[in-house]
């Protein structure tokens, strides 16, 4: 059993500003981090520190940033793919955090555009029927729906985080064995349903097999046919919520996948004590949970 | 004879974005450029160039970006101190560029700030009476003055160009043999003087010996007693002029000591040629003119 991850990588830069600049301004900053990030690649990486084969497709550019990301990822235990940086630019997102909290972001998108549906499919030319594959949203809806038809067509069983959101990401739920979102994106992405059950329930009259609504301190609730239940998140000091979604995903996956049983409330347990270690610290690959911690948040058969 | 520049290094990043996000906001961009940048760096990268024997006193941070800018600077003829990381994250400049060709830049300062006067006063402990002293505006005025007391104690001929300006610098000029500024910096720095030609004689009045005020297109005007004299700007296709008063200031500074004369009209044209070099082609350390391309500017008898 393994997972492929088709998604981005890039670098994440966090600045700290007074308050965001005008126009023709020059404003001094203070940088906080520089972190490995993209969506595609912290789940890649919470999946392989969980102990799932995980093959991570991602392109990087032929720069600096590109040497420094292909560093980052060969010390974890995942194949990465294309093995070689492509001809562009490493994507790159800028944070900005004004000092009262808000923040802005520029995100950078050259290198996931340049990965090839070809490309893709030669990376998953050794996939076998019941391998999972796992995207988010980060390319362009063609390129997403191409991916997914292809591993339908090969018996894959298809994950979709359909973030950053993009409006005709609705029409792909026939194609889904399991959709994460956020209540905004369910909303967003069930033609105009307000309550986050009823846009659930609408996705599912949709196509989708199953789904999770992640709930923020409220926890997680599950949707699968008639079946729904939902998870308290366990208490946490929130420093910085950037990557829990992604750690909450990959724990959920890998907690199921490791004990042969579709996602449970126990898998979501899992998910939500794993996601409370990585909000509790700043960055973004950096606030991940180790190797270690995630085999002791796997190996309990309670969370509370 | 040998110049020491104190000042800055760091990483210029260069985006393209549709307008300035708003607070909460996520935008997508495009990465046009990471080059190396720093008013410091670029002033003692143009020295070495022209062939002046020049030490950069100037802080990289122990991160990824400082590995970079060592890289980059190791590609020139140039001494680079301290010789090690300082345990900082690296200065970086995020440009912004809007679509409407206006742009905001964000810029960080702590590796120089971590710069302290003892590290700097330790790499000047070689400098020969009749050395040079460059400064750029980025330290403190405290800081900044307790280079330039000290460089006159060792009887070295110190250049300022006072850029990013702070108005405490006004009370500098008794410490400088040479200044470099542009009329808006020559105006902000004479106590409220409106015209510039006022402005560069109240500058001379408080202690300045020779200055050159740069005036773009119009060309630069250098003051010293009671002469001055003005050169034109040659022709020139404008891509982009970051970097081009780095260029002007050191090329009029290499030309000058080659010759063994103080600023003079040719060393003006010369600067005025390779600055023109430098806005016809984008970036900062990718637009600046090679080795060859100076010997060339600066075996020329008269340029227009």
């Amino acid at each position: 059993m393994h997972v492929f991850v088709v998604g981005n990588i890039g670098v994440d830069q966090t600045y700290l500003i007074d308050e965001l600049p005008e126009k023709g301004a020059s404003i001094p900053g203070r940088k906080i981090s520089q972190d490995l990030g993209g969506k595609g690649a912290n789940q890649a990486i919470i999946l392989a520190r969980c102990g799932i084969n995980t093959t991570l497709i991602a392109a990087c550019g032929n720069d600096a940033s590109g040497v420094w990301c292909r560093d980052k990822i060969s010390q974890e235990s995942l194949s990465l793919f294309p093995t070689h940086p492509v001809d562009c630019v490493t994507d790159t997102s800028i944070i900005l955090n004004s000092a009262d909290g808000d923040n802005a972001n520029i995100t950078t998108s050259s290198a996931a555009d340049s990965l090839s549906i070809d490309l893709i499919i030669s990376a998953l030319s050794h996939a076998q029927p019941g391998d999972i594959l796992l995207q988010q949203g980060n390319f362009t809806y063609e390129k997403t729906r191409a991916v997914f038809t292809y591993a339908r067509d090969r018996q894959l069983f298809t994950v979709f985080n359909p973030s950053p959101v993009k409006t005709p990401f609705a029409q792909l739920w026939p194609l889904i064995d399991l959709a994460v979102l956020n209540s905004v994106e369910a909303r967003q992405l069930s033609q105009g349903r307000r309550q986050t059950a009823d846009a659930a329930q609408r996705l599912l009259a949709d196509g989708l097999t199953a789904l999770v609504v992640t709930l923020g301190a409220e926890g997680a609730r599950l949707y699968r046919g008639e079946h729904q239940y939902q998870v308290a998140a366990p208490p946490a000091t929130v420093v910085d919520t950037t990557g829990a979604g992604d750690t909450f995903l990959a724990v959920m996956l890998a907690s199921s996948l490791l004990r042969g049983v579709a996602v449970d409330s126990l898998a979501l347990r899992h998910a939500g004590a794993a996601a409370a270690i990585t909000i509790g610290r700043s960055g973004t690959l950096s606030a991940f949970p180790s190797r270690a911690e995630l085999q002791r948040v796997l190996a309990a058969d309670r969370v509370i």
